[in-house]
């Protein structure tokens, strides 16, 4: 089996959460297999290796499940993107419009370096709201945007649009229509 | 430099943070060295591989980070424990009193199997309430507690007292008095 079809059908369908009408996608079973976690990380890193990144910051929470991992197998620093107010020293922020009112991510200060290329990196690429979030406050520090890697992406949402803006790739293991 | 020095000057202070007369530890810095970060996986390997683990459960969210690598190196499951209402599909949750309040964290149903032996994995032992929730859930489910390991150790606030009731050991790599 390749790995496209193991992450699906590792992958469980949660009805109706967090609200009525949506199908969630559960990606939690995925890490009860650590050949499959560990198949994820090797793939993320064929993906990568080879492209010019200094460094991922990885989005709270399950962002920073296969983003630490990576990399540690890339050989490169990685930093924490979270929401306003759980990063203990001082920070950059950057607020954004959710379907119902606004949120704010923050990194940081100074943990990116100026030029540094950074890829972005979380479970799940939805409306990219957060992800835009995440390259907006990589620019903000001075560093450049070196791509955006999820574990999963829903396609109907178009997220990839969102980021087109960004540099590339934007690399997704997993699509749904 | 041994590795309880390279923590230990990893790990950044952070006064009045997240309230006035707080010390913090912010353990943040620590993402940014992947040697580092490579070190304290493989001392946590270490520790506990010639333990009996047949899973590790990680806290939300900092015990995310050390968690999974961790699980995928001694090839066992890693199950998410998070605050309640994070995980999608059914779950057990435990409920427990904080300084001011209360808080309940949640686990999937089912992913503990009866007679499983399974570690505990935070950043951080300060009381050791969250910690002790965390093996409650495993009971509920039926497993076993394997032990406790944590990056740090805050020793004033007597959490490896608040832990004494379940099973050993517990493991800290760099602990403060």
């Amino acid at each position: 089996m390749d790995l496209r079809s193991e992450i699906q059908k590792a992958i469980r369908n949660v009805p109706d959460f967090p609200k009525p009408g949506i199908q969630f996608k559960d990606i939690t079973p995925i890490f009860e297999s650590p050949e499959l976690s560990k198949e994820i990380v090797g793939e993320f890193f064929r993906l990568f290796h080879d492209e010019e990144i200094h460094a991922i910051v990885g989005i709270e929470s399950r962002g920073f499940l296969f983003g630490l991992p990576l990399a540690m197998e890339l050989g490169i620093p990685f930093f924490l993107i979270r929401k306003k107010g759980k990063l203990p020293a001082d920070t950059v922020s950057y607020k954004y419009d959710l379907e119902y009112g606004s949120t704010e991510m923050e990194i940081h200060k100074g943990s990116i370096k100026p030029g540094m290329k950074v890829l972005v990196h979380d479970d799940l690429l939805a409306t990219g709201g957060t992800a835009a979030a995440a390259a907006e406050l990589i620019k903000m520090e001075g560093g450049k945007v070196a791509g955006f890697s999820f574990l999963v992406e829903l396609k109907q949402l178009k997220g990839r649009d969102r980021l087109s803006t960004y540099e590339q790739p934007i690399v997704s293991l997993q699509s749904y229509d």
